[in-house]
């Protein structure tokens, strides 16, 4: 069961040769979404193969650099014959501005967009074994993050106890691992409980979009499996990531520690570092209290987040 | 005097991984001027270092491949703490429209942004020694050119004549190239005309966006310099260009030879075409009426465009 992550644009708000604005592709098992579209995203997800059969569009916050590359993929769509429907996911209260961005050019697609307003905690999509939620943030201005959650499984199927009980290979195995008891042929009865484990949490993948260290995100990011965080500064900028409403790759990996998350990717990094960002792998990797691994990604890096251990 | 021409988005509407949509950027003498400012056009001017002190951005219409790069330049602007005015030259009658694309992302930048609407044949900047001039064109929807066209140069100071005639070497020599007649110690009198050829033309740039052939193109690109035309498709779409308000490389070639322009280059070039696009500069050599020479220039290439012979 594909998760993989697509990094589109991991740079911050005035790109560079390398890195591009916020852009994150998200492939579940070909359910294929976008978190934020800066501009020029349409030209990263040709030049790194993400597909363009994305069903939704998760917006941060309306920020340029999050949203500009909107318009000109509602174009591209509309030019391929798109008919599928798009949802666009945007933080209550923003869907006058979403509507000015939406005909920023002179765009009238023939598929149907529908711009979803969520607020914090809110069901932004209900997918098969999985949802998508808003989360709260602390931006500068109106912002949620999302998380991806998958539904729990089922748990481990113990093949050699069911034989051991005495159940024959074959249909009676998956009745047990979806929960129904089986009677056997000698009339004793063998119950899920005997073969079947604990069910399993799913995955999570949380993505926050530009933010100040928040214990929303704490909360929303409990062992995640992959945190994608604010992380536009080092720590010798500490100043003004609170003065514009952004987080140090410290603080980054300080929240990812207090989640207990499994993958840490710094993302939306200035242009300052646009040399050498090694020093913010460096600050978060020195955050002692976060034991999980942080990731430096590059646009065009793929990531398969595995189901946990 | 450099007159020099960047290519910065060579594509048609829909940007491919080689091409972008459409942006050129003109420096004349260090004005730098964005003939249209398709989406990703900030990332493109710094990869190939066009420099980022535009003062004028020449609109040919609002469909969003040739403007969707506009909110996010003002965006990255803003945050370099620009001060100098910008003027936005627009089409006549789509002020309202530029209006919505300047504020689709939350941005409110702290410089000047004027937006000055042109009717065909209008100044639209007049600037030392040249002006801009928008032009009719003929696209699908409200639309101009743009011509670039410098003032007559002096004629060429015959310098042998001049000391022949008597003339000592020194201010008399710039005062007779400035139309002045000067007077010889001996009391006899030089004129201008004695040892100042005719005046010399200026050189002239013609941009004209997204257009079918047009009569209007042909007359501001007489003898030009340099004719960047639409040339979005090849021979076997020749229907499509019709239908589309676009023109064939070949049609494009049929105006440059019209016009009696030095080069033509091709541009906004179909996606249909990102394999291969020779058989489009093929196409417009065929046209044997047109003996000037065809550039399929590519994202990034420059063009220096030298004075008339």
């Amino acid at each position: 069961m594909t998760l993989r992550v697509t990094f589109l644009g991991t740079g911050g708000a005035v790109p560079t040769t390398e890195r591009n604005t916020s852009a994150v592709a998200v492939n579940r098992e070909g359910d294929q979404f976008l978190f934020d579209a800066g501009e020029g995203t349409q030209r990263q997800m040709m030049r790194f193969g993400t597909g363009f059969a994305v069903s939704d569009v998760f917006l941060t916050h309306l920020h340029g650099d999050h949203v500009l590359g909107l318009p000109g993929l509602l174009q591209t769509w509309g030019f391929n014959d798109r008919t599928e429907p798009l949802t666009v996911h945007v933080p209550q209260g923003t869907k006058r501005e979403v509507h000015d961005l939406l005909h920023a050019a002179d765009t009238d697609p023939d598929f149907r967009v529908t711009v979803n307003e969520v607020s914090p905690g809110a069901v932004a999509r209900d997918g098969e074994g999985y949802e998508v939620r808003a989360v709260a943030t602390a931006h500068r201005t109106t912002a949620v993050g999302y998380a991806l959650v998958e539904d729990e499984r089922k748990g481990r199927f113990d093949r050699d106890r069911a034989e051991d009980l005495g159940v024959p290979v074959g249909p009676k195995f998956s009745k047990l691992h979806d929960g129904e008891a089986v009677e056997l042929d000698d009339g004793s009865v063998v119950t899920p409980e005997e073969v079947v484990g604990p069910p399993r949490p799913g995955r999570r993948l949380v993505y926050t979009g530009d933010t100040r260290p928040a214990d929303s995100v704490v909360a929303a990011a409990e062992g995640a499996d992959l945190l994608i965080h604010d992380a536009t500064f080092a720590d010798d900028h500490l100043d003004r990531a609170r003065d514009t409403g952004h987080a140090t790759a410290r603080e980054a990996a300080e929240v990812a520690a207090d989640a207990g998350a499994v993958r840490l990717a710094l993302t939306h990094l200035s242009s300052r570092y646009a040399g050498d960002a090694s020093r913010l792998r460096r600050e978060a990797e020195s955050v002692a209290a976060f034991d999980g691994e942080v990731l430096l990604p590059g646009d065009g890096d793929e990531v398969d987040v595995p189901f946990p251990r």
